[in-house]
């Protein structure tokens, strides 16, 4: 999407500028490697969108745009540990290539380093930018720790596994772009609008990433297709398809929970899963979800050519197929 | 020190009314336990003198020096984590009455709520509050890591060590301070000299600290008198042995590292620091910094009436015994 590039040329050239000293080298070499593994900086973006819908230059708002950036990928080391994870972006985590030691250390500075960018904001947008920075950080934790409590649960409704994906995702979208419109000086009103557009966007983006799991084009798909299937994680497409399988798909698809044949399982999974209308039945939250974000965008009471950036990034975010 | 009662009060009714939410419970119920294990609450205590000390209300620093206390929390429940350190003031550490995963991200929770806490002091300080904060938070990370690298490196040098305390430990005492006397609205050039006092105060205290591992009351000290010997850890008293140790000296030192008898092993090494007078060199060293933080302080120009709860609590942490 070539109309994102200039605002990744200003956001690469800010997190390029962030200057992490020598030494101790076990503390900032992580971090110089985690922080060009690259990614969409789609966070950072909507930001910079979020300044400009209102009328303001986005480079007011780079800085925290990339305060925004700094945090997701200081939750992604962290995460990663708790998730036992060997690889981000095709390249070794922190933990892994470093140590686990390192990989919590060097994450809380990363952390530190995102109020630092902050704080570089102008004084007047400060305890408005730390209000909701604050607020969005906590709730990142809880859905963390939500998703965490969930592994060995069995009994997950779909509106816990929303709000899990809302904490967990989504609340970052939101407060990136009202992060931006803070800075823009715009209505409280409007403010609160955009954060709905964000987080909206956020948990239809979460579900399309669940859907994608069994359904993305091998090619173009960065991981294994069915990789959640295959260890059984919770996914709205799982709960979905629990919810609204008869007694016999119910009790197939528990079977094939213990089946150790990888293509066979995600095989016969997809067979159930499409006789039931789990697709589907997850497609119709995410347009919901889509809807709600794009009434929300619609009441912000600005000519629809300042939109149109958004609506662009949130239907691209919409179509991926990987 | 009953002058100190009158901080404190302030200090906990502050902590007490942290409101920590109910759910999730693996998150939360880390923090209630963990802000609850006292100790001396000697940071907040600092920040509040600090704003006294220029004439302004303790009271209104209340937020800041709670802000410092969680902070320190923070850092301690991340570095339990990192040293594998079952106890903690004599009860069970975060990661080892849950587990690792949550000892991560509730410390994560934590560090964000030191954020809110110093997000409630008055906008116009924010700025000035945001910058000390952030930098130290930053060098504390940095003391961690050097304490860790430590640990594999056997050419350790006392200015090395020195630098270590001062980032692990000192700059936090400094930190404390120079925010109460921003709070009360001192110049930057006071509140460079009163950051001095603390910082200087820190590594004398740090410094007392190697001392007492050796030399401490053991009716009175919390922990096994010689821990750091029979760990072979680096310390002032260890560094400051070896580099006066005559080449007898240095190979029954090397030889005892070796010892299995922990008690054997505590004997012969008191008595070979007492040849050598390692003790008396550390406490030359501590009386160095001791002189440099009251000669920052002598430059403040204030009465001398305002000094003296500073004085007191400096000359109380001096001549503790455990």
């Amino acid at each position: 999407m070539h109309a994102l590039d200039k605002y990744s040329a200003l956001i690469e050239q800010e997190i390029g500028s962030i200057d992490f000293p020598v030494s101790p080298a076990n503390l900032y070499d992580p971090l110089r490697y985690f922080m060009t593994l690259g990614g969409k900086r789609m966070r950072p973006i909507l930001t910079l969108m979020g300044t400009e819908l209102f009328g303001s230059d986005r480079a007011e708002a780079v800085h925290a745009a990339v305060a925004v950036e700094v945090f997701h990928n200081f939750t992604l080391i962290h995460d990663d540990i708790m998730d036992e994870a060997p690889l981000r972006r095709n390249k070794e985590t922190v933990h892994t290539k470093w140590n686990q030691n390192i990989a919590i250390l060097s994450g809380d500075v990363l952390f530190v380093k995102a109020y630092q960018l902050l704080a570089m904001q102008r004084g007047e947008h400060l305890p408005a930018l730390l209000d909701i920075f604050n607020r969005t950080a906590i709730e990142v934790c809880e859905g963390q720790q939500m998703d965490m409590d969930f592994e060995s649960r069995n009994d997950v409704s779909i509106p816990e596994y929303v709000e899990m994906i809302r904490l967990k995702t989504s609340v970052l979208l939101g407060c990136a772009l009202e992060m931006g419109a803070i800075i823009a000086n715009a209505s409280k009103e409007d403010r609160h609008l955009l954060y709905e557009f964000g987080q909206h966007i956020g948990i239809a983006f979460q579900i399309q990433d669940d859907i994608l799991d069994l359904y993305a084009d091998p090619d173009k798909f960065g991981k294994q297709v069915g990789g959640d299937v295959i260890s059984n994680k919770k996914t709205l497409l799982n709960l979905k398809a629990m919810e609204l399988a008869n007694g016999e798909q119910k009790s197939q698809l528990e079977r094939l929970s213990t089946e150790r044949d990888a293509v066979m399982k995600v095989a016969h999974t997809k067979k159930i899963y499409s006789e039931i209308g789990a697709k589907e039945s997850c497609e119709a939250e995410m347009q919901e979800h889509y809807n709600f974000a794009m009434q929300a965008l619609t009441q912000i009471p600005l000519p629809e050519e300042n939109k149109k950036p958004l609506i662009a990034l949130a239907d691209y975010l919409m179509v991926r197929n990987s």
